[in-house]
């Protein structure tokens, strides 16, 4: 990794005194600016607080779709930092828009290969032990642009079906020892009370591992487009598993077939067959700073950061690399690294100023490697739509600009 | 700890079989309620999402206060959840008002005893090596009304003086190297650029260990209300050191006894000194579920959740009491455990009906013991204003009701 020295002098010289006294118009320091010369806004002027106005254009972005209640908005990672996705940014996945639902009349309703079936209010399972867990959820159709469309503008097009929230919720592993399970329980179907009627099924084992039924996000309870009052959340797999709006659970000995898992979510392999069931999310790492839509201000350090996840756990190492793939050095992840959750890496980075491609590879703690471009399509063609989790490239020009390349 | 046992049982009966038949209302499952029967609200109906109308109860609270711009707003943990405050209920602590800067305008001065001044720029400043950190932030008055207050309303309105974020921005201590400090440097003064000119003098060996010069707060820029475009974050210190809007940091051999210093932010001690520069928030828990405004509906499981933090490292551990302090037993903590973060701890309880006093002790990894409220007296006597941590009480009366109580 690079040493501390490395970065030392950004600013040296620019920024020494003799610029200070240039800089003496009205408003800069040691003068003092007009917002300083009267009271500001009141305290609790927004009793619930909101992004300032200078930073408006940090909003989600929506595809265009045929209906306005399907299809995606994406999270804007290029301006974003950490781990934690603000509940405000986080991204959607809608098949039939998103029910406003009061809480008073929710209900969970939990059934099938049961010894009990039983009927929630939100009360009722509040009053069950909660778990609360930074976890990351990736919409399975993440990055599929990457496959076929040679470029995007930038890591919001690319990556933005991703988020990383503090969850909180109640094990379903404790709700079902609650129903008590009958001996042929195998699978799991989990209903979502919007118009799509929106239906998986999961396997038992992930529902009594560590499957949550989750009624906070980020502190505070749900979204409305984020599952209001109630949603699963199956750590490290394919989000449109974590079932929003959820209304009910049927213990079955077989999946259900639902037309989620037949029309769609399934991956059609190079030899016509279609993969059923792929619900783990891979390991997988972007870099969000620098990405499509910035400019390098000058040659010199600069700072590499981004993300990296694993549905398997935590992520080990994460190296990059400025020269397209050709060499790579290690990042320096930021603590906390927790498992299913996105994980921010750092790269110190003397531009030299002349193009370069960078890109960044991710290894989880099962020795997986994220795989190159390449790599993902002689494994899986062109016929997928989901599961793309190669290595993403930025290319930065001569001067500055940095776009979306594909190597 | 108690055994998942304890628990089971919530429901049985209750929820069985036929009380779903008696509850074959409209909207309840089985059937199909009338938000699943027409499609829901767009894609990105909101390109920044907002809290649902059913939880717009869920608001800071301005305590009464003689100027609007001067004052606080508390954040509601009575109905939050996991670690993480987000960012629109992060309390408030403001002495001018809010300014709304300019960012393209605003610039960070660097002066005094170094041998260069430098004048920073946002987009110089986020040109250097960035950290992410989970840190609680707690004004030095949190909690001060239970020194003198028999009761209070809740539990924002004695621990609403707190949250915790995710905070990105650059070590002091990188800018100090770039600027190059003079062998006389002891003492850093950190200037606000609000309407109150707020400053306070931070020693140096704090600013080179782990504060941060922040521009970012759960993964967006910060709030208006809480520093933007810039702000100091001083990890486990009192917050007004964690100067907001920060314009200014000049270098000297000695604290600056600025107003902040000397008429307030000092404790008053039993016997008439002042003690000064008192900036550690010693370890401190407070329970949140149950609490002011809650009501138990009826004996059985019910889990006691709450927080404990310590400015001076990791929560170790944390004892809970149902019996206003007679005995305690040892909670749970939620990983992660981070230093100078908010911990939740639960704790299973079985509520025999009758009525009880509720509370929470803190241990941090030094060993240090949150005190009781009569030890905390016996030390500080009355005269004092801030850093009170003592032990909170929720009484629960027979009926359910959950009630502040001072023991």
């Amino acid at each position: 990794m690079a040493s501390r020295r490395e970065f030392l002098g950004v600013t040296a010289g620019m920024l020494a005194s003799g610029a200070v006294q240039a800089q003496k118009t009205e408003n800069l320091p040691p003068n003092v600016p007009a917002w300083m010369k009267e009271q500001g806004e009141a305290v609790n002027w927004r009793p619930y607080g909101l992004p300032v106005d200078f930073e408006k254009h940090v909003v989600k972005f929506k595809r265009p779709s045929v209906m306005p209640t399907e299809g995606v908005s994406l999270t804007p990672f290029q301006h974003l930092h950490g781990i934690i996705t603000p509940s405000g940014l986080v991204f959607e996945r809608q098949h039939g828009g998103v029910p406003l639902i009061d809480p008073a009349q929710h209900r969970l309703m939990l059934h099938g290969l049961v010894k009990r079936p039983l009927l929630f209010t939100l009360e009722d399972l509040m009053r069950f032990p909660s778990e609360s867990h930074i976890y990351f959820l990736e919409c399975s159709g993440n990055t599929s642009r990457d496959w076929r469309s040679p470029v995007s503008r930038n890591v919001q097009e690319t990556h933005g079906l991703l988020s990383c929230c503090e969850w909180t919720g109640v094990p379903l592993a404790t709700l079902l020892e609650e129903a008590g399970l009958q001996p042929q329980a195998k699978w799991i179907l989990a209903e979502g009370v919007d118009a799509s009627g929106h239906t998986r099924s999961l396997p038992l084992a992930k529902c009594l591992e560590d499957t949550l039924v989750v009624y906070a996000q980020n502190g505070e309870k749900l979204r409305p487009e984020q599952g209001y009052p109630l949603r699963l959340i199956v750590p490290g797999w394919e989000g449109n598993v974590s079932v929003k709006w959820l209304r009910r659970l049927k213990v079955a000995d077989a999946p259900f077939m639902t037309r989620q898992e037949t029309s769609r979510y399934t991956d059609l392999m190079p030899d016509g067959t279609a993969r059923e069931f792929s619900f783990l999310m891979e390991a997988k790492s972007v870099i969000t700073h620098p990405s499509g839509d910035h400019r390098l201000k000058g040659q010199g350090f600069h700072e590499i950061s981004g993300l990296a996840w694993s549905g398997n756990g935590r992520i080990r190492r994460v190296d990059v690399s400025t020269d397209g793939g050709a060499s790579w050095r290690q990042a320096a992840l930021q603590e906390p690294v927790l498992a299913r959750a996105l994980t921010r890496f750092r790269f110190p980075w003397q531009w030299d100023g002349r193009a370069a491609v960078l890109q960044s590879r991710a290894m989880d703690e099962t020795g997986y490697v994220q795989p190159t471009r390449a790599q993902m399509i002689a494994l899986r063609g062109f016929n997928s739509r989901y599961h793309y989790n190669a290595v993403q490239s930025w290319g930065v020009a001569a001067n500055g600009e940095v776009k979306h390349v594909q190597v």
